[in-house]
Formats: structure tokens, C-alpha cells, sequence
């Protein structure tokens, strides 16, 4: 078999990916199948010996060691996708006289959905356990350092002062959602037929009830919902679920982009606990982690949009390929997912905070960092125009703490306590304010 | 002042466009900016004669009228924008002493984000009585015609039969699903000052608890939600709301997408109330309102991308451009879904169904529409290699119908039971099941 | 070794996507380092026998099959990309006091974007030649079909007659543009050294002449050309080559949505040559080339924007994501285009014109195809109120023909030439005027 | 009229999309109307007299001061484009004799289309002179700094030196590339009817040849190139021009990405010439012009995207959605691209270096930025192994100059020189060399 894609292009994903691979969709595509047949069981047309016997000659119906994936995707080619040849081959392993009970009333879609809900769920459930661990590494990371004062930036400028707590916030505040995104996300099985409407299954049910346990029990031995109908051509479960693992994506492609900032040499607040090597430059330590987050960020909106597009133009009751273009592309974005909140839960552990850059860093405007806080007290007492004077005054080179003590009308004031960045520092500055910050 | 767009090349949008011009963000900007006054008043910090004052200065506070927008605009550029000119415009028309209160702790990201949940939380309510409009004609649609035997097609191709109500059902599945999402959107208002941190409001109300007071006065008289905390870098309200309206805009390009294939001249099962004529051809009755739906169906997905990117690289408490780059693009977002979905009400509000040419359409196969059922049941009677054989002469001009009484084995069939596509449409089909395909 | 993609999710590049697989990447990562070898044997500074040694004992220097791919994979994690540990491969596989010379004075990204344009130029030819067959099967069409006088369809609705011919016309003149295209790319190596300035060969060889001449040898043995400077962080070589890519599956997508569009069962006038089959519906003919080639289409585009994005954000002298979101993406894309111009190819030449169904469609509006051409002629004789209730009455089932007859105005006209769609296909029904159509 | 955009939100283009409002559309679509009538007057069908009668009924034929906009916008729905009211308004304005005259055998997308290309040209030839006043402000930066030491860096961390001038080398380079691309677009005239045939032109000239004289008189009067055939759905020069824009804009945000880096607080390289004032901050001096520069780029992407999709979309003689998709698409395109590249001129015009935190920040690393030179020049001497600890130590706070005076081996070594970065800058640090780096 050519490979294609064994990650050499894609190290953001390597060694995170296994849960989403070719191997993976077609163990998926065997349990669909298999959730079928057991389900015929659990509504009683099926013979329990004929499961099991169905069962045996399917390696257990989970996994699919023994189907040969490269004639398998040789011949998905004619019809324009895998289960037409994956059903002859699971039809060939069962004797003949039991070949009618395999993909009975099925379409290839049935199977193709329900095996990408399978696997996107599993998928998912391990992407929230890197999100959770990177919230945990958050807090971790708030306990030493969250009242760490450091400087705000805006538009690349020194702004305000804050604390790394607050910045921590932020970063959980976007992973948070994202968990609550992902947590209510819906994983329906797909089970209605040539063209959604179960009429295969009524057919061979012999009732609608019938056919609605049916497709119950199917879902239920998928390991996914029932789903209230078919949604073969109202592809919102896969726009939904796209939307959240790029809104995932967002958030640590968010945090990336604040650590390579804040790692920059010239700002060094922050550091990877590994940086990466360089194949020319011996001293390079490459925030190889967030780089990798990043590139993953800058992917994933755009496939999350031709999943969109694939919805909108699901015509008819199959489409002419708005189908076709989804899998690969909801798979794509499971594998950024996926590698991205590993890097992430790592980053995040090993990242290192050089408090005494941070503070460098917030003395390098000479106070002026805190003007926003001075305008609010001085300009009452001295007027607009003496204030600006003031700032002015720093930019060429002065200290502003000296030039606030020669003002005569700020006499009366802590100059000091003023002008301390730590006193601005909004509601995570104030004892037992935290909370409100959330 | 110059006019960019007046909706020369926006059709779809036009008359449906008023609640999200620059005109309707200019009053929301306003009313940003006096609901901070107010909620100075609220917290008590504010006298009631100055709030007074202001707000007739500012013509009462919810419109923007006499703001010189032409020249805000160009103002505009310097700081990158609006607001910094807008307050110097509203500062203007208080007393100078009153001055310090406008905009007052404030920061430009606070009252555009604000600016921006005002116009969008009133465009989403619109853009939901649309939906619940476009829903309410489907179910007179499905009262009328849902029982309607019609084809289903998959890959273009005659499939099996479905029924009219089926269609309509996938079809209200999509919209209601967006109606599910708007409605769990958030629409919270934003305060935090120029990094986030609050402090200059923590300065100002003198405690973090008085703080929160002024936000939440604020988010009440903006007519929003509460913000738990500043969401300046963490834009999932944003990203969430572009991927709610990219959803609504995707369910009726879906249903648009299946008008205008259903009206195309040789399937003619569908026509709009109201085609649209032709600069060239007198005869023509074109799909229009469909055909401005999937125009924007086809636009909305990349304008979502743009959003999750901006907030992927939403970088440090204020990003150098990606901040920008949302504004727009969730305004056109906003758009076309009120545009989309003002078509789609009044598209299914004037649908007309020919029957008899969905009729023509079911049986221009000589029966093989029937063929998956027949399948199920000729197979085990004659093997499916005679079963083929007869699938293919109907390929080559003869009617099923005549083929299946001409077999043996099925003598004791009802023929014309069997090959009735109204006795195969699946759980719509079934007396009291209509409910399960929900 | 996971391998992650074999082609099951994606059938339409199967069989098509040899020469850009990991493999072939791979393959061309290793030609990139030995091209460094010889370009250094060339200007004299590598002995003869040296290069003789090194390029034994990688094999010949032209594929990696000696390289162990997996450890590879799973070391480029750490520095973010492969070629740090395929150098480590590399000098290990030389005498220690060889050593220096493996990647010598190169950086990870020289090899990297060179080994990705080898890849590119090798995808672009095959392409190109799938794309000229694809041509020569639309000659072959024309010659056969090309005069064949079919309706125009403008939104799904018949407008006047057109030949096939034209239609033909419109499809190779996308096709003609893709070549042409991808035909003046520019495939430059990359060889500028750690952040694109050459300092390491000007140290090396000496001198800025000699390091040129350095850059031209190994562009000439990496099979590209010389690079004026670095594009380390100018990526237009790669956006240009991805426009390239997604303008050609455009012209390929336009050409199967007509495809599809052409041969739904109720127009019929097309027919893949071998349709697909159906897991479910034994008739079922489905047109997967052109359903394979319209999912690369509804893809491509979101890939080249990708491309485009990391070109505007390839920050310093190399960024931090945006050059490791390329790789991926511009390989995919590749394989997309070498997926659907295959199909093309193929679905070309095994297309099948149903002229019967065609002539069957024109006359469906009873006439009214040529309304335009009537008006032109008619209401100058009875003025367009006239006219137009005439067209009412076709409308209503009247033939076009009947009524025209019925004009006494229309005495002299040749009633059955002015109604003859033939006569009304514009430059190409003129003798002798084809070229004109070109 | 309802104005939906003004500017407000979108400050980037404030001042510079002049060229392509809504007024410049709708007197493009006049101007091609009345190229129609003019190119009849020159193939001799219509009489000088009328024509001039015409024009003089049209304000001249090159305004559309004279046309009801809001009406005729809000007529546009019902048709679904704008031509179909504005042929009404032209046609009222001449006596009724001479309407017949008015988009004789034209068809909206002519119109549409050869009005949109109108736009389209003056916006490029207005945007290739920004574009060549960029490239003249890079020159005279390079004239001015060209030779400046600064400090290269790769995945953000400090890698290796290089000079100003390189730097503005890669930006050089992808505007000339941009210069390069817009001045090879095609920009052609449509005119091909109803369905791309002209048959109606063959109907009313009387011949293909008289229709093809008809056509090019009509692009010399509209300024285009004459048309090969028809592009009505071969839409490569549309996403051409996307492409085109797209690339611009990638080129500009490249260059606004890196002053926006090197006007960070602690780099301070680079700063705007004015910078842009804050709301809240009074110290605050951002880069905007860069800020709004990039906020394009992040937004062009995905808009090129919809062109591509639209293209391959482009079904049957006229699509329904994908063509209406275009219009706004490409004119927010146009815009973003004209007032990018005017801030860019802008922005390169007024920037000013700081040559003296260049050195500064090349000085950070103690001497590391040199290192892979002194891999170069010591390893052969002492070792990998030394070196590697000898790096180490700097890392440890060392300085590298006296770590390596301490070397026994590099006694004769003449380390001042090794380890000036001015030493190892490549190409452009060679004396004569600068036109290689090109």
C-alpha cells in the first residue's frame, strides 16, 4: 500500500494522532457495521448463533486487523467511497447463506457517519483530557505566579500594568469554553437509509416502531446517540463539532501567540520548558511548542469552513460531493485538535516565567506604564495640559516618579504607592477580588 | 461624506440590512458610552442633575444623530478607530467641566465590543423571527403536501421514494437546530479598561467590588449581559456568534440549494412564489430568492474563518490587527443571515409544489425507484443474479412492473403493492409515525 | 511506524498521489542534502572522492530508502521540523571526519522548501499532463459533438439554445488558463542559509561570487531554478503555485458541477462512462468522477487562503507557525489537483452524450428557447405588449410555433427557420466562425 | 437610501476606495451601457444622430449622476441584480422609438461584468501607484540604512545578524512580485448574451463576424481588452484578480507584520512616523497604519477563497448563487488591497529607524548572535564538544568575546573581527555584492 501521510509534514500532530487515522476510521467502519448487525440481534430477527457466528468471522467486530486495507482503498475509487468495497469483504468472511444480514437496509452513508462519530468522540473525549490538563497546568502556573505584576500590552505597546494572573485568566477563560463547547457537543449514530427515510427498515422490520428500535439499539452498540431522524443531508452535528474543535484550536493558538511574544529574546518573560534546537544556530532555543500550536491555529479556521460550505450544499438527498469533501476534512481538524491541546498540556507544564525580565520589562518606559492611573489623579489637580506636558517630558528621557514629586500640587500625595505598578492592577490587585475575575 | 456600499451589489441583503449599518453601530457606540454615564449614576458616583445634563447634551443618549459621522470617520484612521474621535465629539458637547466623566476609565475596545453585542443581539432577535417564519411556512407546507410521494435523489441520481414531508422535515431540522443556537448565544457587554484588569475603574469606584457594580450597571443599561471578566483577548463570544450565524446562513443555503435544483425546468417539482425575470429572455421565471441565499451561503463560511483566525491570534491584551479584522466581517456575517433568512420566510411563505411533475418525475425510471425494496424481497425468491438481470432490462426500456408478474416465485405477491413508492417512504409512510422522524 | 493517511478518506487522489507522498517528500529532503554536497564538489571546494564517499553511502543521494522514516518522524517533534534529525541520519551514516560537510552552512528551512518545490515540480508536470489529456478528450468531444444544438441553462432555468460545442468552448478554455498557468511558475531552490542572508557560505566559500555560484549549482542539481535572493519570508513562490493548483481544480470543478448537473436523471444528456454503484439501490448509476473531482473543489480554495495567510504572516526572518502551517497544506493541495485532473482526464474521455435526451430537453418549453430571438424579431412587427402575451400563452401550453403561425404580422417570415434553435447558437452555428469562439 | 457602509468599521480603507463605491460601480455600468451603444454606432448600425441623442439623454454616458440609485437598488432584489431596473431608468430616459437601442442583445452579466472590470482596472492602476511609492520609500530607506547591522530572528529568538537592507530586500521583493502580478492581469470586456453564444448579436448584426466587430468596438469603449469568447462561467480572470489582490496584500502584511514586531516597547527598531494615539493610554504611540495593514491581510485570504469557490461553482450557462457570491467579494477585496497599499506608502514614507536600539538589541545576546560563524571557525579548531560549553557558558552570563580570547587554539585567530556581526552578513556585507542579493 502507498502511504501517504505518515506525519513527516505534520509534526504539530505526531505521536497524537493515532486516535484518528486511517486505522482508526476503518476499525470505526467494522463497529458500524457490527453495531448493525447486533442490533438486528437485540430486536430479535437476528439469530443469536448467526451473531455470534457473524461476530467470530469479524475478529470480534472491533477492530479491523483482518480486513486488507490497500485492495479496500483501491477499489473505493468506483463507487467514490470505502464501505461498498469494506461490505464485500466483510460479506466474503461470513457464509452466504448469512451475506443478507451484513449492511442490511444500510446505505454507505449510514456507515461512513456513524464511524466518523465514533471516532471524533473518542477523539474528543482525549482532546478535553489535554484541555483539562491544561487548565490544571494554568492554575498550577497561577499559584506561583499569578500575582506576578507585569506589563499589559496593546496594538505591540506597553500599556498598563497587570498581572500574569490575569493574563492566565484569559488564556483558561477560552480553553474553559472550549471544554464546555466540546462537553455538549452531540455524536449521533446515523442510521435511516438509501435516502433518510428508514424505509429499508421499516421494510424489513416490518414497522416505524420497530425500525426506531432498531436504529436505538444501533446507536447504542455505536457507542453514540440516538439521533431524532436523519441528518444525512442537515450536516449540523459535523459543523457543530467543527466549530468547536476550531474554537478549541482558537484558544490555544491564543496562548501560543502570547508565549512566542512573551519568549522573544528581547522580552524573555517567558520560556518553554524544552525549546527547540536549531540545525544551523547552536545557541537557538526555538518555542518550538507554540510554534507548532500556531500552525495548527492558522489551518484549522479554513477547514472548518469547507465544512461549513460541505453543509450548505448538501443537495438533495446525498450530494454530488459536498459529502466526499468532509471526511478528510473533519478528520484534519480532529488531528490539529488533537496534537495541538497535547502541545498545549505540555507547554504549559514545562513553561518557566523569568519574574525579573518581567519587572525589567515594566521599568522600561521609566513609569510611564502607569499614566493611565497618574491622569486620572493629576489631571484634576493640574490640568490637561500640564499633564501632558509631564509625559512628554518622560518620553525624552526623564524619570516620572521625579517629575511627579516637583509638582507642587501632588504634594499631599504617595508618590510612591502611586506610582507602584502593583497598585494598578485592577480587580485581581484587590484582596479577595480574585473571584470576580473568572 | 463618501458612500461606500448602499447595497448595489448586495442584493440579498437589501431592506433587510437597517438594524446593522454604520448608521445603527454609530447609535450603539452612543449608547455605550451613555450607559457607562448611567451606570456612574446608578453606582451613585454621578449626580443625577450632571447625568441629566449629559444626556441631553447627547440628545438623549440612544441615537446618534447628531454626531457629524462624515468627519468621525475620517477621524477615524489616525487612532485606527472610531471611538477616539466619537469621544472627542461627545466630549465636546458637555460642558468642559462635565468632560472627565465622558468615556470615563474606559477604553475604545470597550465600547466597540459593546457597540458591536448592542447591534448584533437586535439583528439575531430579528434574524430569529425570520427563522420561526421560514419554520412556520414549512409546516404549512407539510400540512398541504407532506405526504406527497416525491423522489429522492443521491449524487443526482433517482434514489428511492420519499415523501415531500420528509424533505421539508431535513429541512427544518437545520433551521431549528439555528434557532436552538442563537437562542443559547451569548451577548455580553464589555468594561475592562485598557488591558483588561479594570483597574482604572477599581481606581475610580475606589474597590473591586464597586467596579463590578459599574460593569453590571453598564451591561443592564446596554442592554446585555454581564460579563464574567473582560473578553478583549478571549473572543469567543465573537467566534461563537459568527459560528451561529454561519449555521443559520448554511441550513437555508441547504433548503435554497434544493429549490433551485428542484425548479430547474426538466424537475420543475418546486417553483417560487415569485421568479425573478430576465434582462434577455422574456420566458424565464427564474429561482431568485433561492439564488440569493446561496449566495450567501456560499460567502459566509470564509467570513467565519476570519473570525476564529482573529481569534486564534488575538495576542497580548490587545492584538495589532486581528481586533480590526472582526468588525467588519462580523457585520457582513450579520448581514447576510438577516438577509438569507428574510428570503427563506419569504420564499417558503410562496413555494409552490407541482404535484403532478413530481409524479412525472417518480416514475420516469419504469419503476426502478422501487428497486431497493424490491431487492430485499425478490432476492431471497430468485437469487440475485436473476435479480440483476432484470434490474438491467429495465436499464434498456422495460417496465419493472411487467417484469416482476412475469416471475414465477412471485405469484403470491402484490405486485402493485410492492412497486407503490407510497408504500415505501419509510417512517413518514407509517400512520402515527410521523413523530419519530422529528 | 502510525501511519495516518493511506487514502481511505480520500478517494478521489487514490492511485493519483504517488509522487507526493511522505515518501516522495522524503526522497526529495535527501536530494536537497546531497544537491548541497555536490554544489559544494562543484565549485571545488568538496574533493572528488569525497563526494563519491558520501554520496555511496547515502544510497546515491537520490532516495531515502535507507532512512529510517519513523524515528525521523517522531524525532522532528522536537525542533518542529524533520530536517534536524535527517541530518543526524545523514552524518551518521558518513566517516565522523565527513561530518562537517552534511548540511553544510544550510538551515532547516533551505532544505524544507526545497525538497517541498522538487515535490511541487514533479506534481506540477504529471498534472499538466492529465490536464492536456483532458483537453485532447474535449477535442475528441467536440469533433463528434460539437455542433450538437442543446438549450443554455442561466439559474437552472432554459434561456436559448447553445451547442455543445460552446459549452465545450467554456470548460477547455479553464483548462487552456490552468496550463498556462501552472506553466509559467517559478520553482526556485531555496539556499540563503539561517535567516536568508548567506553569511555561512559567503564565510565558507570566501566570497559573495563564489557563494552565488554555490546557490546555482545546488539549484541545478535539485532540478529548479536559481533563486534571485531568498524567499525565506517573500513566499510568493508558494502562494503563486497554490493559486495555480486551486484556479486549475476550479476550471476541473466547473467542469464536473456541469458533468453532474448534466446527467441527473431527469436531463440525461450526459453520462460518466462507468458510473458508480450504490451499497443500497442496485440501479443506481452515479457520476463519482465528477462527484470525486467537486469535493477537491469545494476544498482547495480554503487550502490556498492558508497559504496565503502564512505568506502575510511570515514575520522576522522566519516565523513562528506560519511556514510550518504551509507544508501540509500546500501538499495537499497538490494532491488534490492530481486527484481531480486525473478524474478529469479519465471522465473526458469515457463521457457519453445522450443527443437524444438533449433534443428532448430543448423542446420542453414548447418554444420558448427562443423567445429572445422572437423578441428581436417580433415586436418591431406587433410591439412587446403583443408579444408578450403570447409568450403568456406558451406558458399556459400553447405551442410557440402555433401561435407565431397565427400572427398576421409574421406572414412573411420563415416561421420554422426563425424557431429553429439551430439557428440561434450564435458564433459558433456561423460557417467558418468557430476560431471567433475560441 | 439606507447607506449600509460608510467606513466606520472599517478604517483601513477610509480615504482610499473612491475608486470602488457604489457610485463608481453604478457609473461603470452606465459607461458600459453606453459602450454598447456607441460600439453600434461604430459597426454602422446606429445612426450617428440617435447615437448622440442617447449620450446626451445619459449626462454624456460616463455618469450615472442622473440615475435614481435608492430605487433602483431596491428594485435590484426582484431580478436578483442591479442591470435589470438600471436598463429600465436608461430606456425612460430616451424617447420610446430609440429603447429598443438601450442593451440591445446584452444580457445583465455583460453588463454586470464589464462594469465590475471597469472598477476593477482604474482600482489596480491606482494601487500599483501606491505600490511603486512603497518600493520608492523602501529605496530611500535602504539609501539612508541600508548598511545597518541589526539582529535576524528566526521562530522569534535572536539567530544571526543581518543588515536593514536585506530586511527591506524581502519586502522589495514581494511588492515588485505584486507590481509584477497585477500588471499581468487580463482585464477583458464581456459581451456574449444571454447564454455566452452571442447569438443575439449574430441575430442583429447578421453576422459572427459583424457580432466579434460589435464586441471589440465595445471594449475599446469601455477601456478592456476584447474578450476571447465568452467568460461568463470561465471565471479565471476574476479569481485571477482576486489572486492578485490577495497577494498584494499578503506582501504588505509581511512588511506590516514586521514593523509592528520592531515597534514592540522592547525592541524599538522600527517606530511609525505617527504613531496612533489610545483612548485611554496618553503615552501610548501604536503603530496603526501597520495595525490596519494587517487587519487586512487577515481578512483577504478568505475572500480570494470565495472567488476560487465561486469559479468552480460556476455551473450551467449561468449559476445560481455562485455568480451574485462574486460581486461584493471582489469589490471588499479591491478596497482592502487600495487601502493597504496606500498606508503602506504612507507607513514606509514616515518610518523611522532606531539605530541605535538595533545595536543594542544585537548586542543582547553577548556575543551568541555570531555563534554559528564561530561553529564555523572553532569546531575544526577545538571540537564540538568545547564549543558546545563554551556556547553554555554564555548562556550562563559570560561574555562570548572573552570566552574565546581564552582559547589557546584561536590564539592567532583575530577575534574581534570573528565576532563583529557587520563580519557575517552575507551577501549584502560583501563590498560590490548587493546586487546579487537582488
Amino acid at each position: 500500500m502507498t502511504t501517504f501521510d505518515e506525519g513527516l509534514l505534520s509534526p504539530v500532530a505526531v505521536g497524537h494522532d493515532v486516535l484518528v487515522t486511517d486505522a482508526a476510521v476503518l476499525d470505526a467502519l467494522v463497529r458500524a457495521e457490527h453495531a448493525l448487525i447486533t442490533a438486528y440481534l437485540d430486536i430479535g430477527l437476528l439469530p443469536a448463533e448467526v451473531h455470534a457466528e457473524i461476530t467470530r468471522a469479524w475478529g470480534g467486530g472491533r477492530d479491523a486487523a483482518a480486513i486488507d486495507a490497500a485492495s479496500l482503498i483501491t477499489a473505493s475509487v468506483a463507487g467514490g467511497n470505502p464501505v461498498i468495497p469494506l461490505v464485500a469483504q466483510l460479506a466474503d468472511r461470513v457464509p452466504e447463506g448469512l451475506r443478507p444480514w451484513v449492511h442490511r437496509g444500510a446505505t454507505s452513508q449510514d456507515i461512513v457517519d456513524t464511524a466518523l462519530m465514533i471516532v471524533a468522540l473518542a477523539a474528543v473525549e482525549r482532546l478535553r483530557d489535554s484541555l483539562v490538563q491544561t487548565v490544571d497546568g494554568l492554575h498550577r502556573l497561577e499559584d506561583r505566579h499569578g500575582r506576578d505584576v507585569v506589563v499589559a500590552r496593546t496594538l505591540t505597546q506597553h500599556a498598563v500594568p497587570t498581572t500574569l494572573g490575569a493574563r492566565l485568566d484569559g488564556w483558561r477563560q477560552g480553553i474553559d469554553r472550549a471544554i464546555t463547547r466540546t462537553t455538549s457537543l452531540a455524536f449521533p449514530a446515523q442510521l435511516a437509509g438509501a435516502a433518510g427515510t428508514r424505509a429499508s427498515f421499516v421494510e424489513i422490520t416490518g414497522s416505524a416502531d420497530a425500525a426506531q428500535a432498531l436504529v436505538a439499539a444501533y446507536a447504542r452498540h455505536a457507542g453514540l446517540e440516538v439521533p431524532s431522524g436523519s441528518w444525512q443531508v442537515a450536516r449540523w452535528p459535523i459543523t457543530e463539532l467543527g466549530d468547536a474543535l476550531v474554537q478549541t484550536v482558537d484558544a490555544l493558538g491564543k496562548l501560543a501567540s502570547d508565549v512566542t511574544t512573551l519568549s522573544r529574546t528581547e522580552i524573555g518573560e517567558l520560556h518553554e520548558g524544552a525549546g527547540g534546537g536549531s540545525s544551523a544556530m547552536p545557541q537557538k532555543q526555538n518555542p518550538v511548542e507554540s510554534t507548532l500550536i500556531r500552525s495548527a491555529a492558522l489551518r484549522a479556521p479554513q477547514l472548518g469552513a469547507t465544512l461549513h460550505l460541505a453543509a450548505a450544499l448538501a443537495g438533495d438527498e446525498r450530494p454530488d460531493g459536498a459529502w466526499h469533501a468532509e471526511w478528510p476534512t473533519l478528520r484534519e481538524l480532529l488531528r490539529l485538535a488533537l496534537g495541538a491541546s497535547a502541545h498545549a498540556a505540555s507547554l504549559v507544564a514545562g513553561l518557566r516565567v523569568d519574574a525579573e525580565a518581567a519587572t525589567r520589562n515594566l521599568e522600561l518606559t521609566r513609569g510611564l506604564v502607569i499614566s493611565e492611573r497618574l491622569a486620572l489623579v493629576l489631571v484634576p489637580l493640574i490640568g490637561r495640559s500640564r499633564f501632558d506636558d509631564l509625559i512628554a517630558s518622560v518620553a525624552d528621557g526623564a524619570q516620572l516618579g521625579d517629575l511627579v514629586r516637583a509638582v507642587p500640587e501632588a504634594a499631599g500625595l504617595d508618590v510612591d504607592a502611586l506610582l507602584d505598578p502593583a497598585g494598578y492592577t485592577g480587580v485581581r490587585g484587590m484582596p479577595g477580588a480574585g473571584e470576580h475575575a473568572g
